[in-house]
């Protein structure tokens, strides 16, 4: 069902950094559910976390470790989150770092652990561990295409990408992976995904780009408004270029940070590309807002309307939708005589109702598309805002009725 | 679809209330879409009207009417919202009221228009105008059954009741009717609803009775999160019992209240029962609060989710999701290992986990019935809030999908 979404093209290894992946049974055998990431020696690693207050077991022991010292080892299960689950669930995640640790001989706080899948369940460690070695074994720098497709869950194709950049004359390579497919609106972090550079960058300021970065990608997608428990977004830079980020002129940073957003806006819009169900990719821009975030708060209620998902799905220009979406978000001195909306180029709405020159046709056509660009300016300021989101099919139904079964 | 919901039983006239009703062929031929209200001269109104920044031109007009005198007709059609139609839409709602002024005699701004059905069309004026006649000529007190069917869109059951009590030796009639069954999430005011009584209760004291009324059922209500452009609730109070509500004891006043409170909640769960494609009338309870406001954000966090609302479409308690959006609901001290969850009788979680001596049994068991209630008691303080939702199923996407074809 993914929108205009390819399985990945050439993934480039980046040095120092070596991928392995297992079928370690966890929830369903037969499919990759285990990944290690092995991290160089003096990489620099940045990660931003869920805001659930119901936040993950091995979300809390990420980032406690992360604060205590730089991670060698990602470790990364599907199939069931981990989440939910008390104090079992602590005891569980540090665990499955301490089997990983004495089998790589690093100090368990040196491993970073995630898990995604059902939510509320033991985490069935014995099969976790036991998955271990074979991860270890097939650990190389080429891992980059079996881990995307090792830390998948309802999504159905596996979301990588690479980039490259000459920083100073230097060759700097980025490739990174997420997946989706559902539980999908970011809050202040991410789903999981992660990134990695050769290019050298310190602690802090490889934190302020991640931050910086996903604000404008993974924390402007939806798919429908569940904010997971276990969201992360890890960036490592491994430093094996010998390119120092930090001793660069600042249009070098500006282009390498440019780059960063680009790959990390790919990854974000594949996961809503691939959304549970999904038959419409949908950007949402919502343009003259008093504040960016007065225009956050319209595009997301636009982008959350079960009404107008399922219209979308429908491929009904029922664009009254829309505008009942706008006039609900909150906005109280909203002044609706002055707010347009268009559908690609089609305006659809202004003076408070349907626009002079308004064809259904012209509009039809446009729904037809499976990328669609709805734009709605608020005539109350310069603030602008985009949010990607997807439609809403039985399919999503029929997904979150049969999850667990 | 409807769940646990009955034709309305008897619905006992209010005495100088007259009901009509037509087919006027508005959107479909062959249903009743046109409904009168005739109110006797010298009864008081209060009405309460959607938030939606885009509200309908009938809503602008019918509040303008409102506040210069006191309503003779209520002028009520479907299958068209007149929403989203700009000037036009405000001329023709006033064409209406003018067409029926001149039928009846009355000043045009003692009639209150009210729309409901597609956004964004423009309203067939003369269809609506020509039905008018065969609404007049049936209007009779009894007419309450047929006007609880002219009233309905998307709805699969006619929702009206009556209730009675003694006051002061009087016997005080109320009788009320409502309209769902989508896009809703009535703020502040509600979808089409309209309640009568023969007591004889002043103006503000009237509004200030629906305002509360309200806030305690129609907007404690939601089957998909979307306010309506057109909601409204009119509640009429003819005075033909002679008893005086303003010279009654306070608790005589009360027990008017908690009646008028009773027959709306009753109003208010038929259109959830009824909402479009439930199969499950779902109770959500938010206990343990610090505040009102904190315990409503939690409970609509969860009824609005499309996990939690699929998983209740599979009857798969599927808890997990229940506590990952009570844990992003914005609550930001929210201290997780306070927080329990139960599911009727069942307590699902406790100490951040799952509850000691849970059976996925006994929670399965629970889910298999079609009035489940959620129960959120969040540690934190003594205020508690209900809201009533429904389940998400293939049905409401079908629905949405084929609305306007």
């Amino acid at each position: 069902m993914a929108v205009g979404l390819h399985p990945p093209g050439e993934l480039l290894a980046i040095e120092g950094l070596r991928l392995g992946t297992a079928e370690a049974g966890i929830r369903k055998s037969g499919r990759r559910d285990l990944v290690v990431l092995e991290l160089p020696e003096g990489a620099e690693t940045a990660a931003v976390f869920t805001r659930n207050r119901f936040c993950a077991a091995p979300v809390h022991l990420a980032r406690q470790h992360l604060e205590s010292t730089s991670p060698r080892y990602l470790l990364i299960n599907t199939g069931n989150a981990n989440a939910g689950t008390g104090q079992r669930g602590a005891r569980d995640a540090l665990r499955c770092c301490q089997a990983l640790a004495e089998q790589t001989g690093v100090a368990v706080d040196r491993i970073l652990p995630f898990s995604t899948g059902v939510i509320g369940e033991p985490l069935p460690v014995d099969r976790l561990i036991s998955g271990l070695p074979t991860a270890l074994g097939s650990l190389r720098p080429d891992g980059w295409q079996t881990a995307a497709e090792g830390i998948l869950t309802t999504d159905t194709v596996a979301k990588a990408c690479s980039r490259q950049l000459e920083l100073d004359g230097h060759t700097i390579t980025l490739t990174g992976m997420a997946k989706g497919a559902g539980m999908i609106r970011p809050d202040m972090a991410t789903m999981l995904a992660f990134v990695a550079t050769d290019c050298s960058v310190g602690g802090p300021l490889l934190q302020r780009l991640l931050q910086g970065v996903v604000d404008q990608s993974f924390n402007r997608i939806t798919v429908d408004g569940d904010t997971s428990t276990n969201d992360a977004c890890v960036l490592v830079a491994t430093g094996a270029s010998h390119c120092r980020l930090d001793a660069l002129h600042p249009e070098d940073v500006a282009a390498f940070a440019e780059t960063l957003a680009d790959l990390c806006r790919e990854l974000a819009q594949a996961i809503v590309r691939d959304g549970e169900g999904a038959t419409r990719f949908i950007t949402i821009q919502v343009e003259e807002a008093a504040s960016a975030a007065e225009a956050l708060t319209v595009a997301y209620c636009v982008a959350h309307s079960p009404l107008v998902k399922t219209a979308f799905f429908a491929g009904d220009p029922n664009w009254g939708r829309i505008l009942a979406a706008v006039g609900r978000a909150g906005v109280d001195d909203l002044d609706v005589d002055r707010v347009r909306i268009w559908l690609d180029d089609v305006c659809l709405a202004e003076h408070g109702g349907r626009a002079d020159g308004y064809s259904e046709e012209a509009a039809a056509e446009r729904m037809a598309k499976q990328e669609i660009g709805i734009r709605v300016a608020l005539g109350r300021g310069n603030a602008s805002e985009t949010v990607w989101t997807c439609d809403f099919s039985y399919e999503y139904v029929r997904i979150n009725a049969e999850y667990r079964t």
